[in-house]
């Protein structure tokens, strides 16, 4: 496996061979969830619950089913949705009186509801989520986690009382998308998407990128300003202190699955899987190294670890397959876990035990005393490491162009000058085969020509490869 | 809200008011998860996820789609379900080439890949599970959590070497389902299903039954014997020890959202819900009753008894509105909440809190150095007696009856004599209107006459009218 050579095999072979997904249930784009992958997406899951319950969303979960007419209200939603849908047409034997249709989102499941639950000032804002399937007919290459027609998918939806309490809830949706990070070593950039390319029915979006080995970009996140283009249709409103009725203001943050395709394919490397503490299903696995004669008191002494670190809130495996140590290190290094302890007879004889990292390969020898805080240490600093290397190689992979030419050989995250004008992007797109990805919500300094007009701007766009 | 003299409005109504789903979705028999019922189910998953890991299952996560080929393959099934699933035939504008259909359940989406997962002997036993959406086509009258046409549902399937095996987790399964049913002080019955009523494609089903106060019984679990029923048509084989190739024999278990109903109906009175400790999203409300002047000092000792209450683990809710103790205490024994404290001037003076209990409605004081262990000690005495009195009901609501006419005049679960024969089950059924909902696992001494035939019998019948 080797992820520098063929960086789109090696992420099928690596998410095949740590059994992440299996790929062979028969509809197409559909994988399915084998335990290990599930158990690093219920991971990321629980802290997404346990932000939202920081920042006081409310989790609900509403039907899968739409009906057409519902979907239909909002014209640019339907646009932009309208060809990627599943169509229930028939229960039973007999055709529906209304067509249904699968969300791909729950917009339009929710507004319309949403216009019975909000109705006064004191109801806003109106915080909510859910974590459920969606689905989208994908006509564009499946591909585990990143590409698939069944996402596992997070939303969600807010009501506000104007336009500045929306935007303050863009500021904290941003954080949440940090700390999140942070908990998957990912490094991301906040690029405020062009008209364009704005979520179906949005006053702007902010698309969140992380940069992929492959030179490409993948979209991890979607955070929304509605302004009030749904709540008009929906006829969301509330009356406010002096009595008069206006149109709630919304915003909507999403992310997927794709969190997991990302932490794939940013950490590992050509031994397997390299999962972040924080969501790897076993931080530590332990191999006791038997010798003969004293096997079943290193087995028990590998016990006594394992508690302690349990106990100590570790998620911990002991390996006491019979097998050689050196096909138990292969078996858990494909499978990303952080951090591997060996405990042999000379380990037992000095009171150590020998600590393997598996972001760096480094070995070292850990007193015994010192097990639950050398653990503990050595995980934050694979969390370190691993959000560090993968910032080094975005930042290694940007580069800073000039002119058209130079664009359209560039490869990775290209920033140039763009003077905002559609006509000039479009135009980027076309004659770079890159996608205008936006300009950056943090203002950097610049200063520059447009790409293609030449015009003198301050606005720099990030182009980039896109899955 | 009169639960004794009419059930039915009853039950809608604290649903509604208790604000546990939302109706008014439009889409009929898909209701919406509000953030207080969903609360309840995701406590009840969570003690479903402790006993599967416990049991050694693993959690997985199938698509929800099926393709119609696949589906066909195990005939009883196809019949029993075939009727009420929803048909996929279109995505984007364009029909699909094989229909797809939203799983009833997941037999059809699992087996295919079972057969690619199971190789060898040492891959058994076989056990996993997924907590999903399921959908049915209902063409009864739909009843929130007891009957809607997309469930929420946990379906946990299983392989073995041979039937013993698959015995011994039906075994295993009988005993989650104690260990879960006294979470949610429910009562039950295992019943073993008659060949007519039997889940389709299954060798036997065990109906796991709980009496509703309205006199019918509820169904709130299915545990399934397959046998080689569905690994012959999806081929499912193992290599044994010797080398030869046999077939698996497979069991299920599934439960869903009518946990939820259960509890409503089975522990709720005339102020609203009851919600057992275990579940209840909040198990302790403080309500401070405020005095002239010392407002503040009240408050803040309310703070003090929160912090201290969830810091030892308990779910509490300080009411700190703006309105008065009684329409506090109105709003959340509607919602159920099993405990209330009330803190006032003269409490504070005495140095305890004033405990009031939602199932029997009891009050006491108790010392403030006996906080945790009085919370503790009551919430346990209402989980028992929570049991106690629907056990009681249950009880008081069985009748033995020796002809088919005092059958036809009894109400609640009446048990009688039955020689076994289906065509004498059938007559009962019709005669009676009830259903035979089969004959206890747990073997009870027995000695009459079949009520239709009036042969000799030691086998006992339960019946009774069903949701």
């Amino acid at each position: 496996m080797k992820k520098s050579e063929n960086f789109s095999e090696w992420y099928n072979e690596v998410t095949e061979k740590a059994n992440l997904s299996d790929k062979r249930y028969p509809v197409k784009g559909m994988n399915i969830w084998t335990p290990y992958g599930w158990r690093i997406m219920l991971n990321i899951d629980k802290i997404i619950r346990e932000e939202m319950e920081r920042t006081k969303h409310e989790e609900v979960c509403f039907p899968m089913l739409i009906s057409e007419d519902q979907f239909a209200k909002e014209a640019e939603h339907i646009k932009g949705f309208g060809d990627d849908v599943y169509w229930v047409t028939h229960a039973g034997q007999n055709p529906l009186d209304v067509r249904l249709l699968l969300r791909p989102t729950s917009e339009t499941a929710m507004y319309p509801i949403f216009a019975l639950w909000v109705r006064s000032h004191v109801d806003l804002p109106f915080k909510t989520y859910q974590i459920v399937n969606v689905f989208r007919y994908e006509t564009k290459q499946t591909r585990a986690f990143m590409r698939v027609r069944e996402i596992h998918f997070f939303e969600a939806h807010t009501c506000h009382a104007d336009f500045e309490d929306a935007e303050r809830q863009i500021v904290e949706d941003l954080e949440i998308m940090d700390r999140l990070a942070k908990k998957l070593c990912l490094p991301y950039m906040n690029l405020r998407r062009p008209e364009w390319d704005k979520f179906a029915g949005a006053f702007y979006t902010i698309g969140v990128d992380t940069f992929m080995p492959s030179g490409r970009t993948l979209q991890i996140g979607g955070i929304h300003q509605y302004k009030e283009n749904f709540a008009k249709p929906y006829n969301i409103t509330y009356e406010d202190e002096s009595g008069e009725h206006r149109f709630v203001h919304q915003t909507t943050y999403g992310m997927s699955e794709r969190l997991v395709g990302a932490l794939v394919a940013v950490h590992g490397d050509d031994l397997g899987l390299i999962l972040p503490p924080e969501v790897a299903p076993y931080q530590v696995v332990i191999v006791p190294i038997l010798a003969k004669g004293i096997q079943e008191k290193i087995v028990e002494e590998c016990r006594k670890l394992e508690t302690q670190l349990k106990n100590a809130g570790f998620r911990v495996v002991l390996d006491t397959r019979e097998v050689r140590p050196g096909s138990k290190y292969f078996d858990w290094e494909i499978r990303g876990v952080p951090l591997r302890l060996e405990l042999g007879m000379r380990d037992m004889d000095k009171g150590v035990v020998t600590f393997a990292r598996r972001d760096s390969g480094e070995r070292k020898e850990v007193g015994r005393e010192n097990l639950i805080s050398g653990v503990e240490e050595i995980l934050k600093d694979i969390a370190e490491n691993l959000e560090k290397s993968a910032l080094e190689l975005q930042k290694k992979n940007t580069t800073i162009v000039t002119t058209l030419e130079e664009a359209s050989k560039a490869s990775g995250i290209v920033k140039a000058g763009w003077c905002g004008e559609e006509s000039c992007g479009l135009e980027i797109e076309e004659s770079t085969e890159m996608k205008v990805l936006g300009t950056p919500m943090e203002k950097e300094e610049f200063s520059g020509q447009c790409l293609v007009c030449g015009k003198p701007t301050d606005i720099v766009a990030y182009l980039a490869k896109t899955y």
